[in-house]
């Protein structure tokens, strides 16, 4: 028996969500399905990060259970055999028999991007929120300072009451713009930390598009962290624009 | 009566190319459909460029004749109302009532972008070639110099018997690379010419990618352009990794 690591990457636009739910199709349930049919036993992964309806992953982990000679790093080959075309294994290896996803410590690296521009552009919807609202780089890139360093994120999280603490550390957060073509830019958010809460990046997207629009100023970031209010922070910017690119397990020290 | 052109994105994905075909979902069959609906006259868009089955526009042009009384750069917001996701309007203007898109000089950009990494990536899946293969990007460089200039792209074409010339001029020829995560790189080709033979983005693309992988030497190119023969050339390389990128109308002088 070993334990087996993937790195994940998919499309979630056809997805709802990671999560294993009965009666729809999902990141989980296919892993599952793939993994069982392929080696014959009953095999259930266990994700990282389990991401909503419609959000993409470059890199999230899965790890799961198998008594197959198999080397570790061979699984990716043969899975992607099998696995439909919008999910794909990056890489996979052994891992130690005790190791779990969401219980190591992990630098974990988002993407929201959006596409600004007069008009919807197709070959930019499936990933990237789209609004024509013009939005001032500098403000949102002085608004997102204030969200590096330990925080508490509850103002900028979907409540969830079996979570002990809203306290994450980012480490970083960046804000780019970049013109494409006439008259449109894309706008991508990349932020690092520790750890993000329920629908965390969502609502941190949605609440620098309000301070791009001018309808929160950067300064007031500091006053609706401290107030701890959900209703005071932006909108959760919808699903499509965000990315789950990188998840980068610490040494234990 | 005026004539007015449109700007046409679209994601080629879903659809049988621009052109008009009986019993399949064609670029020219949506615009046809939804302006016809939409100003209650049989309308028929002439095309500038009848890409192919999955090949994407950023931006296509198409003209069409009208009574409408609405000022011409109006149309693109009502038009995209009611067109579907995957077609989108990004300007619309009068033009002169001869104006005829293909009859006019133009410069065309288009890019080819390969996605080059060890296994494939959902979220390239559409909009990029994937190759495993690795490839030697100073090669493809030196390869897409000897394209630029006037030259006869015969080699370089799929054969169209009412084509009464194979004389192009290509602009520029960019080949760019950037790194994308850990062993993944994504590849572009950036053509600028005075137009285009059928399937000839393609062709070269085709053509580089074998120079990148070593099966055909940069200095080849001009003794395979000189033997106007389509077997010497590469293969067509898959249309999902195409875009029109822009039509640029020339002044006339």
């Amino acid at each position: 028996m070993k334990r087996v690591m993937l790195v994940v990457a998919y499309d979630g636009t056809n997805y709802s969500g990671w999560q294993l739910q009965p009666g729809v199709k999902t990141i989980e349930g296919e892993l599952n399905r793939c993994l069982s049919e392929f080696l014959h036993e009953d095999i259930k992964v266990i994700g990282a990060s389990r991401t909503d309806a419609g959000v993409h992953a470059l890199g999230n982990l899965a790890v799961f259970d198998t008594d197959a000679k198999m080397p570790g790093e061979k699984f990716s080959y043969a899975l992607n055999q099998t696995l439909p075309r919008d999910i794909k294994i990056q890489k996979s290896m052994e891992v130690d028999w005790d190791f779990h996803p969401r219980k190591v410590n992990t630098r974990k690296t988002y993407e929201y991007k959006i596409y600004n521009a007069q008009f919807p552009n197709p070959v930019y919807r499936l990933y990237h929120h789209f609004t024509y609202i013009k939005l001032d780089i500098d403000k949102m890139k002085e608004a997102a300072k204030y969200f590096v360093g330990e925080h508490d994120f509850f103002s900028f999280s979907t409540f969830k009451p079996e979570i002990q603490s809203t306290v994450r550390t980012i480490y970083s957060f960046e804000v780019d713009e970049e013109k494409i073509g006439e008259n449109a830019k894309e706008i991508v958010f990349r932020v690092t930390g520790n750890g993000f809460l329920y629908n965390m990046v969502r609502i941190l997207a949605g609440t620098l598009i309000e301070v791009g629009r001018g309808r929160i100023n950067p300064e007031e970031i500091p006053e609706i962290m401290e107030k701890r209010n959900r209703d005071l922070a932006g909108p959760t910017a919808p699903p499509q624009g965000l990315v789950l690119k990188q998840y980068e397990i610490e040494k234990e020290s």
